[in-house]
């Protein structure tokens, strides 16, 4: 594939972008404006929403700017204008949709998580291997200039050798007992609930501070066992997790503990960690997202702590958004950053961050700590 | 003027800007998003943008997805396709491109302050009144929804009556003493120093939040005299004011006080404000601009405490953005809400907040804070 | 044994004391001020300070106020003055302390932990249980009244019934790679390390907040194998653990997550936790002593968010020693109010909380956690 | 006057104490542990308690540990055994027992402030100048280890030179406008309010870390102007101001702003102070009394951000109490420090701090703050 030249003979690529909810209107707000953040990156032409029925997508073509709409997502991955597909559909459908995508050649930005099974997200990172094209997943607080800063500390020794690490994400989106049931009770449709939903996250960063982890045990739990039917009287039952925590080691030798609820009240964002270092310490919560904390063992003891260090050009690329420091970035302007880390990775060549084959790791561990859990006993990843 | 309509039959306005810098990549985004993230608002056309050179005019207008551009903001002010001027230019061509757009019966989207004298601002309040145009300026932290949500707390006697009002607005662009001698040393250039850059925002939010203000007294101070010239061993003399802090009485005969500096080590972008009620009392600081901070003298005295609440889609309009709470809005985000609150007036022929009229009060306070700091006397403001 | 009456016709009570170190102090200055702080108790009377050498015991008697002192601690235990014996002496010596200050028919104020294996703490129960009197374990943070008004809350419902428990506990007294090996390092010594130290600690609050423990899945790590030895060139194995995590499940069936770290930089009292309940969440940071955040899903959602609740009056004992909120209590204080229990136990005929039947278990969990740490399987608490 | 040797040789000292509140209790737990804590000066002597009536002191002698009691506080300051008198009465009644007590050649340790108007003040900072013995004043926050590291770090130029400051202390003992007349109302009584309450405390920090003031200009106001009389439906004038606030010049031309607040709902004991300098700022919450915040211009502008540091033993005398960091010291033991500063500058025969001579002028500027307020002018502070 290449890529056109527009009017200005500028180069340019085609999005084609399925799903108009949460994440869709994500990617929509990113790719028309990452072209105006960054300057330097080919410009996005908007070609093709899909999303059903066809009145919707229709009517979201117009608002989010694209140039046509269709009901029919296997039209949307072979469309010759489409160079990127863009896939933020309902979980349980994003392998037949990547696989389709692959299949005709285009490169494909999927969100998280990649598959229900790791079985599916397996078969999906060998067929983006052999497909010829560029891959990302919606991994997107990784692209948090304070997550990359964190990193950087981190691999320039700032806290010294990693030992440790804590995590946490949670959020209160089943909390309520008396919420009706919805297929995100459902193990054919959502998979691992809590997990799924917010834990691959949590590992998503944990790997990307710590490194890949090794093995784990785990345990998990279903808080609502039933929930009430929107329009009855009667319950129905919840098969998968609202809490699950896991004790992992990871291929260091550093040892770890994630956790996950999609049933914390009060908790609207909360990704915390810690990683503890034998010079330092950094943390962080998604909640407080501009800010970073870091600790480190360094000059005199009566003036050591926790500095709160807030997100600034220092931090690249926040400077692209805002050139003054502490005024912030939103969520969505991640998704700004992971789009342009992917259309760079086009231009440039290159593998994208985090690819197929990152992202498996993310979901194998998942997936691992939910087979421990039933198990009972530590579980390898095999990877 | 009337509204056009673009291909899809809906109504769309065209958007000429002045200025690439801070602001003007911010209105940039800003009109370029608005749209996909409100649904139900005229679509901007994002016609031309002005800068010089010309050859960087054409550069941003690539970026940012303008049409044309040109090198001379007369011709812009009065091009027939342009139906809002953005003026993000330096504050002190404000008066003169605000007076041209609005004699080319343009609405006028103008970043704030809007003049350097009081009395220039009041020739452009009074220039907007007989226009028969629109106007909003640019105090884009009122557009917060952390901040509507304070003000319509207070309105509803959640805090009871308003009794006292605390605010400061801090940050360190020019707290080191080796920074260079720039143009904002000068009065001719930059007018008030702190206050105008800063502390007029301040009293954009005191004012929305506890009502206008009556009268002051107040203090201001230079703290570095000079600067070092950047190409030479001289320094000059810096002829605007660091510090600036005032006792100001509130026409419900309410007291507060305001302060700003813009030499506070470690201060990016804290305004922080306390409103005191019989009630209780709402904090907020905008390095923490998603969170709003409530007491209210109610239920058992065990559980009293300082809630803090993180914005979410029940503080609209959070929920055009990300429709889950904690999530987080950033600074970008407030400028499509201004951005949004002058087109929803434009279509509904009302008027925008804050327009011209609004910031005349905004602007006619800081004046006097510098009026008053001369004198050494108590200021009453005419209005 | 019966309280002694002091020369106002008060009772008043016995106090021997063993060790002068940091909980030596705690524990003088305790029993200095409690009558002062709460009136309505026995007169504690300072009869005898053991310390070693001889000179020492002396000296701290007289800056403690103790009428005598000794460098054999066999026979404070068998004076007719002391009635309470309290135990601050190094780890492995408390069993044959404690056991010989109840085989003397006196009260036991017991340093934690208990001793250095369960077996010890086992046989220190059992001897409590028939010795005819009264037992309490120095488990002092139980005694904060943020705790107190925590457990309180839970009880009556405020966040419903918990379902999740995840602590933390963690300072930085092992951090540095370049300490000294000391006797902190032996398990014949120090027995488990952080969990011994601060571990148990933590498990005391969660049992007081969500319920006894059933069973739990653990890891433990030693981060710095050896030490430095002090006055030479070599170094010198570490042959106890830096951290450990464990996955519990209480008796109710709740499931949560515990760990500990002695070499977590930048944490100094760090006893972090959080309780998940079906209508809220309770969060809480020793670091910040005087604080305890509450979410209810109650009232309007826009108005939701954790509550930072200051202690005071409202919170029991805290208005005896400060009658306003939020001036705070300090380290001290808890100690305090733990031989306010002690002594009110004691004139009541009461069991006191902690007593060791209530510390047992807490360290059965740590043990526990050591255990299945090295067997890498789950480990049900026998109680 | 001569120390008296106790039975163990050692120097004691005789305490006569007048009034049983919040500051009397405060005085006798202070006294009866500064021994203990400290060791390395005079025993304190409990020696004489006095409250009215009669039946109150014995029963406040008995739990505070005094030995003997009286109910004419005459008596009290001329008790040969008494060798410190404190003065935790009334403020109406300070200068009179004050002027007694210096007059009788005892050491005074007066509450603060130290008398209703500064004229009294005046005649009290003569008498104490002329007396021959030693006075301090209770400005218990000024001990607060973390106080005085801020002092000790703006000596040392860690934040360069100090070019601002701003304070406010607040509480809500005062906010509720249905809480019943009491003498707190009455000018004759309780002098100033809010001034007299509170914001004496926060001039005597301001000065303590920025230096004398040398004028100001100041407002101030009553919210709540009657109260309803507890016993009967009428209601009753409150003479005094709720709320004060002041621009102030310190000596060094530095500017600042001071502001209190009695009505301020959700303060339970809020000072925070900014020390803005050259180089860096500190900052300050007494609500959160164990924690210092600083930052500094120095190091990478990446990792620059405001450090929280947690009191210990690197901050003496923080480490008397508690030798590990971030255990925290509460509201009694600052003044257990300040009688420390108090038994040592007697025994040193070296001037207390803060002394009549320096409490003076932290009482000048809250009446100053007064004039102003009711003069409507800049008021000098004469000293």
């Amino acid at each position: 594939m290449t890529l056109t030249q527009d009017k200005n003979n500028n180069n340019s690529i085609g999005v084609g972008l399925i799903g108009t909810g949460f994440m869709g209107k994500c990617h929509a707000l990113a790719y028309g404006s990452v072209k105006a953040v960054f300057g330097a990156v080919p410009t996005p032409r908007l070609e093709v929403l899909c999303d059903v029925p066809s009145e919707k997508a229709s009517a979201f073509a117009d608002q989010f700017g694209f140039a046509r709409s269709t009901d029919t997502w296997q039209d949307l991955v072979v469309d010759p204008a489409v160079d990127i597909v863009c896939i933020t559909a309902p979980n349980k459908v994003h392998k037949e949709m990547a696989l389709a995508a692959l299949g005709a050649g285009k490169h494909v930005h999927l969100e998280k998580p990649m598959a229900l099974t790791i079985a599916d997200a397996n078969e999906l990172r060998d067929a983006a291997a052999s497909a010829g094209v560029k891959t990302i997943t919606g991994y997107n607080y990784l692209h948090n200039p304070a997550i990359t800063h964190a990193h950087q500390l981190i691999e320039s020794g700032a806290i010294g050798r990693v030992v440790h690490f804590r995590g946490a994400i949670d959020e209160d989106y089943q909390a309520d007992p008396d919420l009706a049931w919805t297929w995100r009770a459902m193990k054919t449709e959502a998979g691992l609930g809590a997990l799924g939903d917010l834990g691959c996250h949590l590992v998503s960063i944990a790997t990307y501070l710590a490194g890949p982890i090794a093995s784990l045990m785990a345990d998990m739990q279903t808080i609502h066992h039933t929930r009430p039917v929107a329009d009855g009287g009667a319950s129905r039952a919840v098969e998968n997790e609202d809490v699950a925590s896991a004790l992992v080691t990871f291929e260091t030798g550093a040892q770890g503990v994630l956790t996950t609820s999609r049933s914390a009240w009060g908790r609207k964002s909360h990704i915390g960690f810690e990683v503890h270092g034998t010079e330092g310490m950094i943390t962080f919560d998604q909640e407080r997202m501009n800010e970073l904390r870091l600790y480190q063992n360094r000059g005199a003891l009566a003036e050591q702590g926790f500095k709160t260090i807030l997100s600034g050009p220092a931090h690249p690329p926040y400077g692209e958004f805002v050139p003054a420091a502490g005024h912030q970035l939103g969520f969505n302007d991640l998704k700004v950053i992971e789009v342009h880390e992917f259309l760079k990775a086009i231009a440039e060549d290159r593998l994208a961050f985090p690819a197929f084959a990152d992202a498996f790791h993310f979901e194998d561990v998942i997936h691992a700590i939910a087979a421990s859990s039933r198990a009972g006993t530590r579980v390898s990843i095999k990877g």
